[in-house]
C-alpha cells in the first residue's frame, strides 16, 4: 500500500505536507478541482496541472449514469478515459443522488432512483459504489453516505448519521473485497451529524473503530452559513485522527478555505471556480470581479494584476468582458483557468505560510487585500 | 511597403510562396481561420497557432457593432486585444451586412442597417469599412463591395458588379488616405461578377486598372455548387495578376480547397472547421465522422491515426463521443482544434506537393483515401 500521509510542518492547528498516493504526491493543504463528467469545465487536463492542481475529483454519480463505469473501466479506466494521470478521489454519489435524481426512494440496502438525464432506473448502495469507484478506477475512493438534509432536528440527523455508519461500514467491507484495486489506493470515512457536537463525536468514533485511510467532514456547505461550519469544525476537528488526511467535502469560498485550513483541514473541492467562471465571475486578490458589470468594457487592465495565468498575463478586463458578453467559449476558458489559477496559488501561499509558521499573518495580510476592493477603473 | 509576394515554386497552375507582412510570414496556400467576434471560437490564439496558421480574419461587420472598432483601436487595435501578434486579414463588412443585419437599404453611399444584436442603426460605405479596418490595426483590408445574391440574373450582376467597382475605388482613394497604416499594410480588391466569364473579366481588368496588393474572388460558395465553383474560376483565374496574392473568399470544405489550389488560388478562409466542429463534425483523411454517432461510445481508437493534434493524440473516439453529448465545452474545443490542424496539415501538404511539383500525385491520393471511408469500428 502505497497510500500515506507525511505531515511536514504545524502550525497552530493547521498543518501541511505531502499525501503519497501511487499515482504521485498530492501538496497539502490540497484544493481539488472538480471534474464531474470525466473534464473539468472548459479546460484541458494539462492547463488544469497548470495551475498547480495535484488531484482531481470525479463525480460517481454523474459517471455511473452517462458514459456508464462500465465503459470507462473497458476504456482503461478514467485516468486514460480523460487524460488526467494523476491522482483522482471520486465521491461516493451519496450527495448527487439525493440533489439530482428524480424519484429517490431510500432503503437500508441504499438508495433507488432515476437518472436525471433520461430517467432510466438505477440504485446505488455501499457495494455498488464501492464497484462503481474501482471500476473508475479512484485513487481515494469515499465511503457511501447519506447526505442529512439541512436543516434537520437532532433526531433527524442522528437517525442519518447512523444509516451513514452502517453504509461506512458496508462500504469498507466492499472496498476490501481482494480486489487488487484496494492493495493501492484508499478509502475515506465521512464523518456526519449535522450541526450537533455529540453526533460528530459519536459517528469520527464509529469511522475510526472501523478504520479508514482518510477521514472526510460531510454534510457542511449545504446552507448553514460559515460561522455555523467553522463552529463544527472547531468542535469536530478534535475527533479526527491526526495522522491521516482530512477533507471538507463541497468547501468553498476563498475565506472559507483559510479558516478551515487554519482549524486543521487538509482538502477541499468545489464547483465554486469553475462553475461561477463560467458566469462570468472572476475571485481575485481584492475580491470578486462580475466581468459582465459595463465598467470593464474599457479596461485594458488584468483581472489581477499578481496572477501568473495566461489571461491575467495576455488579456484585458476589457477583452474577457467582451468575451462574456458575445457568449463566446473563450470567455468560460480563460475565466475558469484563472479562478482555479486564484484557488491554487491561495493552497501554496497557504502551504508556504504554514511552513514558515507565519499562517496568521498570511491569514491577516489575505482578509485586509481582500477588503480594500477592487482598484477603481482607470479613466 | 513590406507587404509581397514571393512565389517560390508552381506546379501547372498552382503555386507556392510566401506572403511577406509587417507582422510575419503567411505561407501559401494559406488558410486562414475565422476569428469572427475577435476570437477563434473555442481555442486559445498560442493553440491557432500549433495547429499552424499564420494568419487570421477577422469580421468587420461583427467588431464594429461589439465591440467597437474606436473601442478596440483604444485599446491598442485587435493584435493585441485578442492576443494574435501575427498577421490579420479583415473582411469589409459587405458580406455579413447582407447575411445578418436587418432593414439593410443599400444606396450609391453605402449600407444603411440595423445591429442584428440590439437593432441599433449603422452605415457600412468604402470609407467607413476603410476606418473600421484601420481602427482595428488589419494587415489586409479588404475593399467593401456588395455581395451579388445568388441567383441573379446577367443584368442585375452587371449592375452589382460596377457598384462593387465604384466602391473598389472608393476604398482605394480611403485606404490611401495619407495615414501611417497604409505604409505598411495591404488593401485587396475583390472580383464580382457571379457565373458571367464577360463580367469576372470586366470585374478583374477595372480592379488591376485601380491597383491593389492583391486580388479576390468574391461571391462564391453562395450555393452555386463545386462544379459551377470551379468552372467560374476556370475562366477568372486567367484574369488575375500571376504576382499578386489570389484569395478566394469564404472556400470551402477541403477538396473545394484542393480544387482551387489545382487553380491558382493562394488564399482561403472559412468557418467550416471551426463550426462544424463545435456541433459534432470532425474532418479526418478519411472523410468526415459525425462525433455524436452511436458507433464512437466504445471506439478506443483517435478520430484520425494520422493526425498530431493533441485531440488525436490524448483522447479516443469514445471520449470525444462523451464529452459532445454531454455538452461539455471541452467537446467543441478539441474538435475545433482537430478540424483546425486537418485543415492547416492539408495546407501544409499541398505547399509541399506544389514544392516538389507533385501536386497531381497527392490530389490523386487525397481523393483516393478520403473515397475509403472510415474504418470499421472495432468490436
Amino acid at each position: 500500500m502505497t497510500f500515506n500521509m507525511d505531515i511536514t510542518e504545524t502550525d497552530g492547528e493547521a498543518r501541511t505536507g505531502v499525501i503519497n498516493t501511487v499515482r504521485g504526491e498530492i501538496r497539502t493543504p490540497a484544493f481539488m478541482p472538480v471534474g464531474t463528467a470525466a473534464t473539468v469545465k472548459a479546460m484541458k487536463p494539462e492547463t488544469v496541472r497548470e495551475t498547480g492542481a495535484d488531484i482531481l475529483l470525479g463525480n460517481t454519480y454523474h459517471l455511473m449514469l452517462r458514459p456508464t463505469a462500465e465503459r470507462i473501466a473497458k476504456l482503461g479506466g478514467l485516468h486514460q478515459f480523460m487524460n488526467w494521470d494523476r491522482p483522482i478521489l471520486t465521491d461516493s454519489g451519496g450527495f448527487q443522488v439525493m440533489s439530482l435524481a428524480q424519484l429517490r426512494k431510500i432503503t437500508e440496502e441504499g438508495v433507488s432512483f432515476q437518472s436525471h438525464i433520461d430517467g432510466s432506473k438505477h440504485m446505488l448502495s455501499p457495494e455498488r459504489s464501492m464497484e462503481i469507484q474501482r471500476l473508475l478506477g479512484s485513487n481515494i475512493v469515499m465511503a457511501f453516505d447519506e447526505c442529512t438534509p439541512y436543516p434537520a432536528t437532532e433526531k433527524e440527523t442522528e437517525e442519518s448519521m447512523l444509516l451513514s455508519m452502517r453504509w461506512a461500514k458496508r462500504s469498507y467491507d466492499a472496498f476490501h473485497n481482494g480486489s487488487d484495486h484496494a492493495k493501492d489506493n484508499a478509502l475515506f470515512g465521512i464523518v456526519q451529524g449535522g450541526v450537533f457536537e455529540n453526533l460528530r463525536a459519536q459517528s469520527a468514533a464509529a469511522l475510526k473503530e472501523i478504520d479508514f485511510h482518510g477521514y472526510a467532514i460531510g454534510g457542511l456547505a449545504v446552507g448553514e452559513g460559515q460561522d455555523v461550519m467553522f463552529e463544527v469544525l472547531d468542535f469536530t476537528m478534535p475527533h479526527m485522527p491526526h495522522d491521516k488526511p482530512r477533507y471538507l467535502m463541497g468547501v468553498g469560498k476563498p475565506d472559507d478555505i483559510v479558516g478551515a485550513v487554519e482549524r486543521g483541514i487538509d482538502m477541499f473541492d468545489c464547483v465554486m471556480p469553475s462553475r461561477s467562471g463560467r458566469t462570468g465571475q472572476a475571485f481575485t486578490r481584492r475580491g470578486t470581479l462580475n466581468m459582465k458589470n459595463a465598467r470593464h468594457t474599457d479596461d485594458p487592465r488584468p483581472m489581477d494584476s499578481e496572477c501568473n495565468c495566461s489571461a491575467c498575463q495576455s488579456y484585458s478586463r476589457a477583452y474577457i468582458s467582451h468575451l462574456i458578453r458575445s457568449g463566446e467559449i473563450l470567455g468560460p476558458m480563460l475565466l475558469t483557468e484563472h479562478n482555479l489559477t486564484y484557488y491554487q496559488d491561495l493552497m501554496a501561499g497557504l502551504r508556504g505560510a504554514i511552513s514558515q509558521k507565519k499562517l496568521s499573518d498570511f491569514v491577516e495580510k489575505f482578509h485586509e487585500t481582500r477588503a480594500l476592493g477592487d482598484i477603481e477603473p482607470i479613466d
